[in-house]
């Protein structure tokens, strides 16, 4: 067997070429500290300065509004840790998240419960989307901020962030989003989004694994999550990833050029409903998340009896990678919080399958994912006691 | 001027050749998520469990008590903030460092202070040194953490570690030490020494930058600093950096060698005195730090009358990369704390030089820096108001 189809890039992205030929000087010659006066040290710094204006541009702010970090989970932390500390002092001890965000936020938000912050969490529709009224009704005087995530990382909807950002504005709160599947995907501008704060992280988008940043909105202090040096304007402590900050930029750049954007949408949104429609068409299958409002790569199917585990050997074993859920869960045997909060039960969570796609992906390839699926599935349904019996009430 | 003598190893070294040999296939083909079960996320996982154990092996601990983290700073962030937080609801509210830690103990500390910890910052000798008796002094009841750095980073001066550890397991107090410019320079053994925690950051042994690592005693349960997803056994979040650990294990592997370690001491030593001894010959020019009981490749002086920021680009433009200090300070303008806590003025403070010798720097190259010292010195002297006050009030 020769083929491989890597159909798992919601959980980690192979470094571009061009990124790692922009991060390689950094990693041999040029590895001075960017603290250094002398020449070696100030190269480090013009390098990443250059990676600031990319991610700058990539999101619609100003270089000095952009904090790289360790990875999109720093992030997050930062975020929401500081936020609740800057504002408990004023009394604000109120978050608002969804049920369905990635771990780094919900872990994040229990924390902060266990500390005495108060957390709503809000639900999402069965679609896997946020209502906006949902948002405002839960915001109250004590309400510190509201993070929501741009895009889901296990069903790939997308939120109506636009509109929540100006809820937010209007109510006087602060608006973080989880942009960590977005970037690369959907064009962002956090100024016309009433984005005060974002999270991403350069390994969805062909950039190194370590490595992400937070957008700051100018005119929000928050503490650090990290002390120490005067790194990062005195806000990051921390020699700098040079090398891998250097490949961060690189990558947001080609990532969200609009041009790459559009391509990627194009090229990925009709092959991405056929592998949908095709699924569909096998019993007791169904899709997860909103047919429309959805990332152009990410596919999130539950097969009923079927065992998701054994659904991703059987297809690696044929050759294609892929996930059950979020990358960082599938070592375990919950079912994804994700597919729960959409009123699905822990049998049918327990069948589902992420399907996320690259960009350069082929019909043929898509083809062959199309033909695979139902012969994997009807293997394994088969096999199970399970489906015996979905089958049998049915008769 | 071809000559380039990089003297600045504190502040970060080069990724050796065999370093970045072991990072590259995680780069490119090996960029599995870790997390993940197929093949490609296996061998990540793989790769990340044996740069454990070649750390673990370096520090004379299990791999197990091994926790990878997004650089030296964020080990030494987690160390205190999670054992303080952790001993907290015990009634434990003290913590016991020093007054010349590393910023990123120094202020984390002080972020502790103003969130109601007590802390005592020891003094140190003139020489530098942190004495034992000290600490066992500063321990009361409530003594939740000891931190003491095992060497200083603008000094160079090694501190009794090992009497230290012992009088912390004694009194039933967590010992702590940031190990970041010791790694591979002097034997760690964290058992034999009763350390509990360790900080270390790859990036000063020739690993890459932004990534370090805590070792923490089987036993000892700390909250996360960074929450999230189970990676690092649930204790810290993010995907992790696949290429920077594999780097970080393989520079640890040889940095470490018993054999490598002696070399570097039995090579460095009598250079780094050769230029000590030169440099005393200069009038008004002391020795920061104890003659002996210092880093091997680290030497740091301060010349009278001198302005170091001056004396560095100087430097610089003879082809000599130093440090006036630690490399996250040299940009501003205050004077070193720790100079100022061995008891310097100000102004011999700010005319002070750290010079951090390779493992590799040859005796031609010593003989360099043994001819440049004096006569940059002397052209700053002549050109200095200071200077002439100094040689006035001689005569
Ligand atoms: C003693 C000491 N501790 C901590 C650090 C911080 O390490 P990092 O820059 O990797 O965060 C450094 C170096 O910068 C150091 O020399
Ligand atoms: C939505 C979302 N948020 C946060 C993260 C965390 O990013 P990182 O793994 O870089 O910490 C991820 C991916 O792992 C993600 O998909």
């Amino acid at each position: 067997m020769s083929r491989y189809i890597y159909a798992d890039n919601a959980a980690t992205t192979p470094v571009s070429e061009p990124v790692l030929e922009a991060m390689l000087p950094f990693l041999k010659e040029e590895y001075g500290n960017p603290s250094s006066i002398y020449q070696k040290g100030r190269a480090a710094l013009a390098a990443i300065e250059h990676a600031r204006v990319q991610t700058a541009n990539a999101l619609g702010c100003e270089p000095g509004e952009i904090y790289f970090t360790g990875c999109g989970s720093e992030a997050d932390n930062w975020a929401l840790k500081a936020a609740v500390m800057a504002l408990a002092k004023k009394g604000k001890t109120h978050l608002i998240t969804t049920v369905f965000e990635h771990h780094a936020i919900l872990h994040t938000a229990q924390k902060l419960e266990r500390l005495g912050c108060q957390v709503t969490y809000l639900p999402v529709s069965p679609e896997g989307l946020v209502d906006p009224a949902d948002v405002a009704a839960a915001i109250r005087p004590e309400t510190a901020l509201v993070s929501v995530m741009y895009a889901n990382n296990e069903i790939g909807t997308i939120q109506p962030i636009a509109e929540i950002g100006a809820i937010c504005r209007e109510r006087g709160v602060w608006f973080h989003t989880d942009a960590v599947q977005a970037v690369g995907n959907v064009e962002i501008d956090v100024k016309a989004q009433n984005i005060d704060m974002l999270s991403l992280s350069a390994h969805k988008f062909h950039g190194p694994k370590g490595v992400g940043a937070l957008y700051l909105r100018r005119g929000i202090a928050l503490p650090n999550l990290l002390d120490g040096g005067g790194q990062e304007r005195g806000h990051r402590a921390g020699t700098e990833n040079v090398a891998s900050i250097v490949g961060l930029g690189r990558a947001i750049e080609l990532a969200c050029d609009p041009a790459a954007i559009a391509r990627k949408r194009e090229h990925l949104t009709p092959l991405r409903d056929r592998i949908i429609a095709a699924a569909l068409e096998l019993p007791h299958t169904r899709l997860n998340g909103d047919p429309v409002k959805r990332l152009p790569g990410t596919i999130n199917l539950s097969f009923e009896g079927v065992e998701g585990e054994s659904l991703l050997l059987m297809l690696d074993l044929n050759g294609i990678a892929a996930s059950s859920g979020s990358a960082c869960t599938s070592g375990s045997l919950d079912p994804s919080h994700v597919l729960l909060s959409l009123g699905l039960t822990h049998d049918v969570a327990h069948g589902s399958l992420r399907l996320s796609l690259a960009e350069d992906i082929t019909e043929e390839e898509a083809d062959y994912i199309i033909e695979t699926i139902p012969t994997v599935v009807a293997r394994l349904r088969a096999m199970s006691p399970l489906w015996e019996k979905i089958v049998k009430a049915e008769q």
